[in-house]
Formats: structure tokens, C-alpha cells, sequence
């Protein structure tokens, strides 16, 4: 970490600022410049002590060398989390394709659709029973009916289940119902959330907070692994920019960049990250070839009457179908392992 | 709202769109256009039409002319919400100030900058029991302990007092010790806490999420109403933009533009607006100038020590009670009441 | 183009507003409902027009439906534009890579680089002689005399040139010597600059100005269009947005809707998107993955010593054949051609 | 200036970064912390090092403690810069207030606002005659007429003139027709044009670019500075951010921060900052409090058929002078001198 003070600042000041450096057991090495003097920290910092710094007078900028988030940083852990689930592996070179509706509206909508994403190669169904909506006259999900009805429809068609927790007070049967629990964008940083999923014991899908940094989004992640919780799954799903034409811009960058700072699989979803149906096709192939680990990808059987309007994103089953052929062939161009059944039937 | 298609939709595919609009009781009117052929519905539209006509085949955009929030509309209440707490009414053309730390410390640290806010002409005292942080190992505040501290010095000072609720479960606490309860920028989507705050029986100050929109803040605000509150205040507390210099970028338009739409009273932060202190006095004074009902400035006796590091943007007790003394001249300028003590004494 | 105006605009004006309307030679639709009237506009409908009822009383919105840009519009096109220069084909389905340094340097620099993106397979030598720079006080590039080294480094090397131009007067010193004309992302609505391109009969790539819609892109294209050259290329070169870890945000869905919306070809800029060396890669696959027609990269032989800074977001020569090589694999999965010489040599 | 290496980076390596330092006569301070070792530089850093250092390898970052541009900067150049116009000084605690139309239209309509602006209090006649269009199709302008116009109505009302070039070759008929000369944000980065206006003579209006960081923007106004010229305001007009409600986000702490970082005026422009006339005046009450040194202000006596279509933001002439009187009560407040004349008439 480093300290920057304008050189107009008394020789006393920068004195206390370094007493105030070396009462915390750290060593300082000062550089006076032309127009401004820089004091180095070296040894173990605490974020307190940053926080300290930044608000002293004279202070004009501290600047973070290192990272402020530990366990899910790659200089901690050099090798690639591997997250086992079942025969599901995340992070370990296989592609993860999780696929399903935006919400579950009915036993028969959600074990169709199971059909489906398996007949297709998915592994993972997803489907919200509780839907974070913008405004309160909005659909907001069938509840806990909806866990029940997915986890019979993944059991019966043997894939894996993904469900969005919305609130700490449901994560217990959320963990119940489902294989891997997942956090909205909205929720990045509610961080009591975070903590309680720390200790669910179920693995965790972090989506990205719409207009978050990546370092915040680590932070975010490091609230569970802190918790005690190893097994998170990042996913890129579309930031906030001035552009409106699509419903977020997919940051396909995110990929090789939390690859690189972070151990961790990284998922896309393409459907949420576009907000059109059209663009889910190419944007799940570029996903692929940036390196992602997995997808979270919207279809339904009857995307013009699904009960969230998330509809405009779904892929027709025939079109997700498709879309996975292709990434049978595109994986191992980057060094991953895809397969789709080899006799589809739809 | 209006419905776009194609004009290469066919005839038919046209009138099953009107056929979905007439069902619900609504009558259209078509207008086929050289490219496009658009269909207005007129009569009381429910939010899932619109997301089912939006996800239709051949349905190009659904453009909302009606605005999806009601209660918190000017349309439906033409007069200014007006917020009585004790002898203090916001919203009514009393500027409101409400000052104090980042976060409480210690009983003496709370007292004595409650002193020194009611002496400067402040009527309610804010400070943070709770603190939601990026990274799990800063400061998180000192829990309950913090809102008894918070609530004696209120009350010894004869201040009102004001602290963040994080989590629907801390929502009962807060509401016992606290007469306002404030919801954080990165909880403006935590659906469940606005629920439960539609409950709570105290005001509540709505921050708006730094990247939220302000049609997306009032469909938020809706959440606390439509459960039965109608005690919301709306706070302007900066969004998040390229620009770094600032911690964010206070918007101000967002002062008039909220008073257009809404009749809720609108609050300005900027502390956490600008993140620096030299900026806090200016932009005070310019969110008065724009027609703020109130303002929420951190202040600190002690910035350079302050535990959440948030110093950086703390007034000093002196400068705060200057800044009060400006804005009693300022206020009348536009319509508003604010007086300091004959004597303040700091 | 539909008009809306609020249900209390009295009778009369709203018939003044129609009135505007029809003397243009347009017809109109009117739909009263609860809180809105809405008219509609039928017919060729001029921008001045749409300019004026934006600004008249009363008038709450006036939304446009079909595009203010016509030659760029794939519904006036619907046909893919291929651009030819000598034997390469852009935007009919052959992947082009440009590659070459940030600045033209000297004659051997540029010689010895076109010699490599010659060897690996690239088609175009990118370089600039005319550098726009934030500061005044950074290297400004060499000037005309960068054009003569880059055109002999071509033509030596059987490699077709681009070209940076940033003002009107260097057009025509630009066209004589380099094949394509590139418009800096600063410039994209330089509109002077625009029109002089216009009829400077040589092909042009455009770059997205870092902050512009596709629509303002796509109006900026059809400046060029309108002066009478057909032959423009669009180039996503990333945005600008809260996300600093990256120089910029590539958009990669910019490359599928941009070819929805028009016929021209769309060239991706995956080094001056990201920034940065370790991400060119990734974001490379994921651009051809995407669709991209094209790709300009920049690579030096001795990036450290680039004279503009920019080899921090420059490939090495290695690493741009065995990409190149990669894309020979990538590319026929997407439906694109792209070969690389039988023995590269370096 | 700073240089982060990682703490694996060998000796030797680290000691060729150094070489390359010390080669320019600079010294250094190195230090090795836990995982990045920091090497401080102490001297006249040329923009071409950082350049250079950037790009090497093994470099993680490279920080500048001190800014890249000197003219511009209040650390070079302490007092306020005043410019000094006939009677009119802008920049030493008169507020200075420009008013007309966004178009000159005919010599009646300029000459009809010019009296309104004179009557109001006003000291600056604005008015385009060359406009930048987003697209082709739109009004351009009516050309060199137009500032012979406005120069004549400027005369007959005592007014000076403000008018916006778009291009370098018409500066010098702009420099003869106007007072002041405007680049508009899109222009920010037109370096020629820059460094044209460098020696044009006239005092320029610099507009930040609607994406531009304040850093970026005083790199600009160092370009015409460093050409000679010493008369340049910084003119905040509106940022783009995610909110589509206004035009553009003002970012009313552009005033302050550019004050401190600068010793340039600073003006704001709350008619295309905003977008819609109901915004104007609430937002140029803000600007006058937040500390601008002036405004610049669209007013048009018939909006509703201005020929640019931005009489949507533009004050009708009552508005425009009830404004002007409000300003004279607040200027004071603020420590500013601003009067209107005695008998206003209209």
C-alpha cells in the first residue's frame, strides 16, 4: 500500500502519519518527489488500517497494492477450484450448460422443459420459484411449491438443480430443494446473505452486481468463502451501461479477468447479459470462446406466455438444442470437453 | 402502452395480438404505418400483459406511456406527502438536516456529536448501528448496542435520529429504538426488506441504488407504500459513473425530477454523493438551491479516526455548523424554512 | 413516429398538433386513453418534423418507431455490403485480420512487422503516422512521412494498408497513400470529417466512439453513406464505463446487432477494448465466435519500447500467428474462411 | 510517478527498470514489500517514460502522482484566471450569464432574443450557425450568415457573442465574427481544432465531452493553452450515464473539483445538461450555489418552432428574466456580483 501526501505537507505531519504506520508492527519507506512525497508500507496491511490512512489530513490518496479479498484471489490458491456435484464437475475443463425457464410455473412446464434441457446435453435446470421483480405488482414467483416441483423434475430427468435465494430466511429450504444455490444480480452485496450462504452447505452461483467492479464482485465471493463455504461459481450476466438497445452489455472480458485474479469457475449467462433472444446464440458461442466455464441459459416451451415476460430472452427449445450441437464442437477448440447424447430427440 | 410490430407481420398474427389485448377487457386502436404497425391499448393495464405482450412472436417493442408505479405518483396524489415526527415535518417546506457520524463508535463519541448537531440548528441524528461493507473484513459496525447508544443521545439532545436497516430480521430492532429507518443504496432492490418496511409503523428514508434509475427507485418506493406505509422519503446519494475522481456522481437533476413525479419528499447525501470533504459544503448548498426538502451530511468530531474509514467525507463540527448558518440565508431563497439557534455554542 | 401528450391537453391543441401534422402531407391515427393520448404518424415522415413536435407545449413525448438512418439500415439493404480491395473480400463471409503496431515508428520497424502480419496469415497492415493523444505533451506520431514507410512495408509485403485520419485536410494525403481510411473513436462524430470521407473513394473504417449508441453509430456510418462511399466497415472497439480494470468494455454484442440492423461489415478491436495483452486472446475467439467480419490487433516486435505506450495492449509476434493459427480452426464453425499460410515462418 | 512490479520479478530485472529511470537523469527510491515491490521516481518525469514503463515487462502498473497537464493546473498558476472581455470579466466573482437560442434563424429572431437577453441581465449572446447533427438529415446551421448576424444584433444590444466552431478551418471566420469561441462536447478531443484555437486570439469556451473524466478535460484546455492562448472556460454540459429521464446527468461537482484542480472559470450549461426546460431553473440555481463562475442558457422566443428541435430545453423569455432576477438574490450568497437592470422590459 502506498500513502501520498502533497510535498507541501509538514515534515511533523508525514512523521505521525509514519508513527501511525509503524504502531501496527509494518516498516514505511518514504520518497519525497518534486510535488508530492509517497510513503510505501511493507507487511501484512489491515483493511482498518487503509480505512485510517485514507481519512487523515494531508492524506491525498492511498493506493492498494494488493488485493483487498484473500481466499478467492489466485496468489492464494494457484490451482483452479474444481466444484463436484454428483457426476458434475465445474471448473475442471468440462463445460456446464444450466438451462431452464425463468420461473417454474407448473409440474408439467417445469418436467417438459427437464425433458428437454437433458434430451439437449444440459446438466443443470434452472428456474426461479421466487423472482426479485422491479415493481410489487409483478409476478414474484410460485415459492416453495416451485422448489418442490423442480426437484422432482431434475430428479426425474437426472440433472442437477439451480434456484435463486432471495432473502437469509429462505436459504435453509432453498439448500433443501435444490443443488446449487444462486444470488441475483440485486443481491451481490447483500451481504447478510452472503454470510448465511457461508455456511449453507450447497454451492453458491454469485452473479455479478449489474454495476459492479470485478473487485467488488470479488469481495462478494470472498463473504462466502469466508464463511466457510469453498465452492463458488461467478457468473457474468450483463453490467449497466449507457447503451439501451440491449437490456444489460454481457462483459465478456469478466471471463479471462476473474479467471486471472481468481480461482474460481466462471459461468456466462448470455440471456440476462443481452435481454433479446437473438443474441443468445452468438453471445453463448463468444462466451465459450473467452474461456468460460459454464452458461445459465433461458428456454421454454411457450416463451410468448411465460409468466415473468423474461420470454423475450428464452430460446425455443429447437433453438437451444441446436446451440449445443454447435458448442460440442466449439469446446475443444478452447480446451474444453462438451457432449451432447448422441441421438437428440425433441 | 403501445404495441409495435412489423409491418411483414401477417394480418392474422396482428389480430391475435388484439385478440390477447381485447381478451383482458381493453379496447385497441391500430395504426399501420409505412415500416411498422403500431396497436394502442386503452384502459387499465395489468404488468403482466405487458410482459406477456412483450414476449409475443412478431411483437417488436412495448412502449409503457402510463407509468408502472401508482402510489408513489403525482398523478394519484397531486399534494406534497408531508411527514410529521414530532415537532418536525418534512416534505412541508422545512428543510431538514440531519447530520452525525458514518457509523456509532462509543457512547461519549455519539453524545457529543449529538450535541454538537443540535447546537449547529440539525433536527434529526444520523449514525450507522449496521454497516454494509465491500470486503467481509472491515469494520461492520457495532450492532444493537450501537442503536441504544444512538437513541439516549437522541433523546438527551432532543433530536430525532435516523439509522440503516440491512436485513428484514433487524427491521423490529431498528423500529424500536430509532424514528427513521434508512435503507442502504445496495438494499434499494432487497425486495423483501421493502416489504417488511411497509409494515415497520416508521418512516422510512429510500436510498436510491447508485446505478438505479429513477422510474426503477420509484417502482421501489412502491414496495414500502403498497405494503401500507406511506411515510417515504427519497434520497439522492450519488450513481456510479466513469467518473473516479468523486466516489460517485451526485445527481441533482434527480432533486426537481422526483418532486415532478412524485409527491414523496426528497433528501440529498452529499457526503456519499462527492466522498470528499472539501465537495460537501458546494453541494450542499446547490442541492438547496435545486429544491431539496432535506439533506443527511456526515460529521465527525474525530474524522481522521472515524471506524469505517469514511472520514474522508465528514464535516468537522465546526465546518458543519458554518455550512447550517449559510443555508438559514440560503433557504428562503427558494421557498424554504431553516433556522439555527440564536447561539450555537460548539 | 407516435406523439404523446397528456389527457388534460385540451381538444383544440391536440388538433393543433394534428394540424402540424397533415400539412406535411402525413395522416394520423389519434388514440384517447385514461392518462395519455397518443397520435400516430403515417407516412415518410422528416427529421425536421419529428425535431418540431418534440418541442411543442403539450407534447409529452414523441417516440420514433422507425430509424433516422436509412442507407446504413439493413431494411434498405437487406443484402450483406462486401467491400473488395485488390483480392481481399470484407464482410462476404472471409475473416480479415488487420494487425501491425500502434504508430508507424521507422522503416524497419514497419517493414519487419508487415513481414510478420504477412507470415501469420493477416491480410491488412495497420499503423499510425497521425496519433490522437489526451495530452499535448505525449508522442504525436511521425506524419506523412509515416505513410510513405507504411505504404512501401505494404506493397513489399503484399499487405493492403489502414490508416488513422483525424481531420479533414489529411484526407486526401491519407487516401493517396493507404487503402482503408480509419475514423478514431474521438472522431466518430467529427462530422466534417465524416462528409469529407464521404467522397474520398476510398473504403472506410469507422470506430465506435466510446460512449455512442448504435444508433448514433449507425447515424454517424450514414454521414459517410449520404456523401456517396458505400464502402464503410463498423469497428467495436470497446466503451467506456465504471468498470476500470480494463482500458475499456468490448461489447461484444454490438457485433450481432450491428449486422442485424445494417448490411456493413462489423471489424472487432479487442486491443484497444481491453487494453490490455493478456485479454486479446480470449477476446479475439470471442469475437469471430460472435460473427465479427474482421479483427484489427495490434502486435510489435518490441512492445516495450513502443513510442506511444500502447505495447502494453500489443501482442508479441509468436503470440499473433499462433492465434491466427487458432482462428484457422475457429473460424469454419462460424461459418467463416480463414487460412494461414502453410509454413509460417518467424 | 510509481512502478509496481510483482515481488517475483528478478533482481535483474528490476534493475534494468531502474537503468531505464536513472538514464533520464531522474533518481529512485525502491520498495520491497510482502507481494509487489514499488519503485518511487523522484524528478521531471517526461509523458514518454510513463509510456515507456507501462509497456515493459514485469510492470503491473504504473501510477502518476503528479498530473500530466501544467498550464491548466492550479498548482502552476494559484490566482483565478480572469478574462477580461470589453466591460465583462469572467472568472473573478462577476457571474456571467449567456442566453439565446441554440440556432441563429434569421436576423429578426437574433436580434428579437438579443433584446430580451440585454433586458434580463445578461452579458453574452449565444447562438449557433453551425450545428453538429446526430444525423445527416437534421438542420445544420445556417452558416457564415448567421454569425454576421449575430454579430450585428450583439452590436446593436451591446452584448458579446459566443458561438461554437466545429472545425479548424473555420476558426478564423468565427474569430472575426464572435467574442468567444465554443467547442462542443464532441469536439473535446479535436486535437487540430485545439490547437488551432491556440492561436486564434479569442477566448474559448471548453465544453467536456459528455464522457470525458476532469482529467481528460483539463488535457484539452491544456492543448489550446499550451498554443498560446490563456483564455479558456471549462464549461460543464451534462455527463452520459444509465439515466434516460434527462438528456444527460449535470455533474454540478465538475464546479468545485475543476476550481480546485484549476484556476480556469468554470460555466454551466443547464439547458442541454438537463435536456427539459422544467429542469433549467432549478438546476442553474444549483450551479450558481455549487460556485459556478457562469451560464449558459438556451432561451428562444418560440420554442415550440425553433428549427434544431431543442426548444424542448429552451426557457421562454419571461422564464429567462424571472430567472435572472433570482439569480441577483442568490449570487451574493455565494460571493458572486450579478445585477439586473432596474426596469426589466418585455
Amino acid at each position: 500500500m502506498i500513502v501520498i501526501t502533497s510535498n507541501q505537507t509538514p515534515e511533523e505531519r508525514v512523521q505521525e502519519i509514519i508513527a501511525v504506520i509503524e504502531k501496527e508492527g509494518l516498516q514505511t519507506h518514504v520518497s519525497r518527489g518534486k510535488d508530492r512525497t509517497v510513503i510505501g508500507l511493507i507487511g501484512q496491511i489491515e483493511p482498518k488500517l487503509a480505512e485510517h490512512l485514507r481519512q487523515m489530513k494531508d492524506v491525498e490518496n492511498v493506493i492498494k497494492i494488493s488485493k483487498s479479498y484473500k481466499l478467492a484471489s489466485r496468489d492464494f490458491h494457484p490451482e483452479n477450484t474444481v466444484i463436484n456435484i454428483g457426476d458434475v464437475k465445474i471448473g475442471g475443463g468440462d463445460l456446464v450448460v444450466m438451462g431452464g425457464p425463468c420461473a417454474v410455473e407448473s409440474p408439467e412446464q417445469i418436467d417438459e422443459i427437464a425433458r428437454l434441457v437433458k434430451a439437449a446435453g444440459g446438466q443443470v435446470l434452472r428456474g426461479g420459484a421466487f423472482k426479485p421483480r422491479t415493481g410489487p405488482y409483478s409476478f414474484q414467483g410460485v415459492g416453495v411449491e416451485g422448489l418442490v416441483m423442480m426437484a422432482e423434475a431434475g430428479k426425474k430427468h437426472d440433472l442437477l438443480t439451480i434456484t435463486e435465494v432471495m432473502t437469509p430466511e429462505y436459504v435453509d429450504v432453498c439448500a433443501e430443494y435444490a443443488d446449487i444455490l444462486q444470488v441475483g444480480t440485486r443481491n451481490m452485496q447483500n451481504f447478510d446473505l452472503l454470510r448465511k450462504l457461508g455456511t449453507c452447505g450447497k454451492p453458491v452461483l454469485l452473479k455479478r452486481g449489474f454495476s459492479s467492479t470485478y473487485d467488488e464482485f470479488l469481495n462478494a465471493a470472498e463473504y462466502i468463502l469466508a464463511g466457510g463455504n469453498p465452492n463458488v461459481m461467478l457468473c457474468e450476466r450483463g453490467i449497466r451501461t449507457f447503451e439501451t438497445y440491449t437490456r444489460n452489455t454481457l462483459d465478456l472480458s469478466a471471463i479471462p479477468v476473474l479467471q486471472n485474479l481468481s480461482h474460481l469457475p466462471v459461468i456466462s449467462d448470455p440471456s440476462h447479459g443481452t435481454g433479446r433472444r437473438e443474441l443468445v446464440e452468438p453471445m453463448t458461442k463468444a462466451s465459450v470462446a473467452a474461456g468460460a466455464d459454464g452458461l445459465i441459459i433461458e428456454m421454454h416451451t411457450d416463451p410468448d406466455n411465460s409468466m415473468t415476460g423474461d420470454g423475450v430472452q428464452s430460446l425455443f427449445p429447437d433453438q437451444f438444442a441446436a446451440l449445443l450441437q454447435d458448442l460440442e464442437k466449439l469446446a475443444p477448440l478452447v480446451g474444453k470437453r462438451f457432449d451432447t447424447p448422441k441421438a437428440v430427440q425433441i
